[in-house]
């Protein structure tokens, strides 16, 4: 795929976040990542959706240099690049970074999302992980670096295909695919059982997650190697 | 009605979820069953919505063989089969299954869901129930069928006009109607009734169902043999 | 006004349940009142919105005859009649009835709405009444007059011009307004402060109504003798 | 910028709270303020918003007197003056009140609006504050005014540029920001963290507000002297 053809996609995946209802204004972004030329394409920095083209798609290298496009890059395109340089080479090439309100929610409880039911089990093996919070200096500098290296503490880099989401503690979740459409849909669907999760523990807080086998079960039939769901 | 009428009424069905905001993705399905040929329509499995057409309904016989249609049915055919089998000779021949989020949830908390007021009353007779867990043995193989059997030990299935739902404990909801328009009117309605129920238990965790006879008056004078709601 | 004006309006106004999202499917209804005529007009039982249209509208006397229209009027037609008998002549001439989600739950709370707000005392002067259970021989015989019953004996005739709304335990909102258009908003406003005060009450049980100067404030102003709200 | 201009800008502005799911009806009310005839526009009092033009943006100098536009300005014109008088020379030109739900909710709840994570800190700079209640004196006489001298003393004017918010306890938000525009951008963004911190004191009453060394970061990012969010 070319560069031309990644920036496309990343700007249609982008738009979509306003149409699933993910994010409003200027915030949140996608990325997409091209393993042949090492390059990843990010939306531009602040830009409201309503105006957004594909001008303002920018090609990063992996050392958060600007290729092309004459537009500054997301503020977090430090913590995408991170999150390549470990998951890239399982084939992970979509990353989505919002403040949907009942994933952020969870963000900012500080809390893991427990796995109440298969539709989350259909998508997450798990629960899907909060950072630890970051440490002052981490903050301090090179934050968005930082919020890649708690990201990644979380889990283990062998886990992205199976875990395609993590929360960041006080701030909201990252997100990822093997592409940046599928990164998208997963940022929806960890929104909807965020909701799910949100009424789940309301309603009885002593609510246990889903037993073993059949989370196992909903996930492989989907995506293990025997998987039957979908067409072939 | 020739099974060219039903494939259009079951895709017509598939898309109203949508249109209901019953599903995103390619979650959920809706089928119909001809009682002449005892054959059924399905959704192919992981067909996402935006690109459903008549091509990805798919004929299916009650031992689960494809009649008509290149497509792999929905996983949770056997399922529906099940059901049909169990309902069909009392007239139900359309039945839906989505993920919704109240419903789901409900069914994620293991929870039968109570009738605190005549919005329920006037479409289920009574609590919707909610199945047992599925043992290891029952979710390993024939995952699916076992689906089925565990709704139908939640309810016999003569009550099937009467309680057109069940919660399938951690997983979702099916319910069913007359006919696949009914069905989704039915899982819209449950959505309904189940938000509402979520917010009445949150607020009054003591809340009592309504009086027998308050929910004798509004499901009869919509379906009873006296019913004087909507017109001849 | 002509009654074939009443009924355009009375048409507009359950249209417009369905944009205010209010009512799904059949549900709900509006009916206007001529007080040349002391007629009524009301949407005929168990129509879909979606096919709704001006034939659906039937004119009803004060003793429940359909005299225009060949259609069944609303079940919920001796309800409406009892409150213009009460009503009309304070210059009630619109009555709707929805299962709006956040009003309806407080009525299967069987709790009247208290007033938390200035949003709730521009509209409703004090707690939004709940009506009393019916009994067991109310619900079986002349269940729909004995529901207007229950909503007199809630709050008195004289008070319904800063009332203009009753929830029946168990069941759902009654409100009214000076014409149909006027009943569908306070329908909606009703709705929009019935989410709040669940919010609040949820957020914090002990929360305490709003002082009565500041109710007296805010009703004053835009419906008091000195009303300042508003064009002249 | 002309007179003419701003009328434009505050009619888009107002329509835009409907755009964005923040007014129903006749609620809410957008002013915009020119520094150099320091005279303001603001909505027409109770004009719903499906029938709103330019000419219900009514010029209004600051002891309330109408300049051009027949028509009664908002109830809140003296609200609005009183913060344009403390406001003004910082910077902010635009100024909106809403009662959108769950900001709504919190004012009614008397509460002041915590930080519970970097949405909220990407804009407002640490809680947002809820006024104290007015006394019956300040209800009765010039209410409108005094309910801006308790924003005010909820706060100090200079705070302004990092505190773009109140909550008039029982009432609802009034916002601001340096134009119409951003003032309703703010209006929203008020709405959104305002749910997320409602479902995490639901789901956790203990929970704390983020780390100041987290609060500052964000809105420095954004907002301080080495800002880097956004383009140049």
């Amino acid at each position: 795929m070319s560069l031309e053809q990644l920036r496309k996609e990343v700007l249609e995946a982008n738009l979509d976040l306003v149409t699933k209802n993910l994010v409003i204004s200027t915030w949140g972004n996608v990325s997409g990542y091209d393993p042949e030329t090492k390059l990843m394409v990010i939306k531009a920095s602040g830009v409201p959706y309503v105006k957004m083209g594909i001008k303002d798609m920018v090609v990063v290298d992996m050392q958060g240099n600007v290729l092309e496009g004459n537009a500054r890059p997301s503020t977090d395109t430090p913590t995408h690049i991170a999150l390549y340089k470990a998951f890239a080479d399982f084939g992970i090439h979509g990353i989505v970074h919002t403040h949907s309100q009942y994933a952020t929610m969870w963000a900012q409880a500080g809390r893991a999302l427990p796995c109440y039911g298969t539709t989350h089990g259909d998508y997450y093996y798990g629960a899907i992980p909060c950072t630890r919070e970051l440490t002052a200096e981490e903050i301090k500098s090179d934050y968005e670096v930082n919020t890649g290296k708690v990201i990644l503490e979380a889990m283990s880099s062998s886990d992205c295909l199976h875990m395609s989401a993590a929360l960041v503690k006080h701030h909201g979740p990252f997100v990822w695919g093997k592409s940046p459409e599928e990164a998208v849909l997963h940022s929806q669907v960890l929104e909807y059982v965020a909701k799910m999760a949100y009424c789940n523990e309301t309603l009885d807080p002593r609510l246990q997650p889903i037993p073993d086998v059949l989370e196992e079960k909903h996930y492989s039939r989907k995506f293990g190697p025997n998987a039957y769901y979908g067409q072939n």
